[in-house]
């Protein structure tokens, strides 16, 4: 007889008060494997910003695995494993942004075309090896290096996405 | 006893006229999985273009899947799925690049050393979500804003591949 | 009966004095399948090079497959296929830097801020299709294009991954 996995009408009756699927984040908990991808831009009305802290890319063009938050700007590890994240910002001035894991920086940007301002393009980007419930973001230095824009024609991109 | 699928000895004789192989892009359809990933270069001599509509990167190093025709430009997604697509530019003046899905923006870029002219490195890219059949191609703004080059030390470059 | 591979017990006595695993690079040899992927940065103290040759990113941040060396500064292939390469460098003046693999240029770039000295970004990729030995690297240009910097705020970075 061939049963699938679960379906087992020999097993014996259980007294878990809480079924597998319920368990949560404890040891015997199992991600389901399945992509995890996204692509966020910044919005034009969100250009030069002032704080620092996370850059939150509110227009999301992709988020396959629900791991970005554009209400936060964080990614947060839905699966274990390799991911590789990039920025690419549109600059305009002094510009100075980095991506973080969990409140480390991981690699960092500075490009500047100060005295003048011209609008220029800016990227970097780093394979980061995550557990389950890291967090990723792009960390903004404050108002002193914050000419990251957006028009209709620049866009300012945060995107990442598990390898394999 | 324990059969591979579709090699069950019981299975009746079928009276369909067309295997399945041989049904074409219908619904039954299911393309073979296998990697696909592209990078073409621009050429010197296509350096400074001055239509708009796709940019042609005739010079290919790898297209592995066949989706990316130097003929045209364009990428034709052979395998649904997540794909992740950058591009590199080499510019010098007034340059401005986006990346299109079935001719509509996903992401732009824009690059200048105006009233000077610099040779500079400009990058954006996206993770695309695409159905069999989908199109992307580098999109070009077209005269005013088209100082994309390539040299024998710079190149102009747009790779693409399908995540996992 | 059903036997896992290796476990039948009707397998004959073999006099073959190496068992399979100690064969080394032969023919035979089979490297087993597992993520490869890199990001290693430069150092502050390597910054503006002015050697030519492969660029030594000593600072590594991932090195699953252990395919990059920070000694050398290069990478080689442990297991064949498509992988994706790219370099973010910060700059300052005049950068040339290209991608190598076994000794030939794959992708170039070239950025300059001169007359004037500024920090900007510069970024280049590609995919590229490796058998296992193959060696790929960022190579330099040398003294007359070395503005090629890190400091704490600015960071120049290699990476790479297997695809899929």
């Amino acid at each position: 007889m061939d049963y699938k996995r679960g379906d087992n009408p020999d097993k014996p009756g259980t007294t878990d008060p809480k079924p597998a699927a319920d368990r949560g984040d404890g040891p015997d908990d199992v991600t389901p494997e399945g992509p995890v991808a996204f692509t966020a831009k910044l919005e034009i009305c969100d250009s030069y910003p002032t704080h620092n802290g996370p850059l939150r890319f509110t227009n999301v063009l992709v988020n396959e695995g629900a791991g970005y938050s554009p209400g936060t700007g964080i990614f947060t590890c839905p699966q274990p494993g390799l991911y590789h994240f990039t920025v690419h910002a549109s600059t305009y001035g002094r510009a100075q942004f980095m991506i973080y894991k969990n409140g480390q920086k991981v690699v960092s940007a500075y490009h500047t075309t100060l005295d003048d301002k011209k609008s220029q393009m800016a990227s970097i980007g780093s394979v980061i090896q995550l557990s389950k419930g890291d967090e990723v973001w792009v960390d903004l230095w404050g108002a002193c290096r914050n000419a990251i824009f957006v028009s209709k024609d620049n866009d300012t991109v945060f995107l990442g996405f598990r390898l394999g």
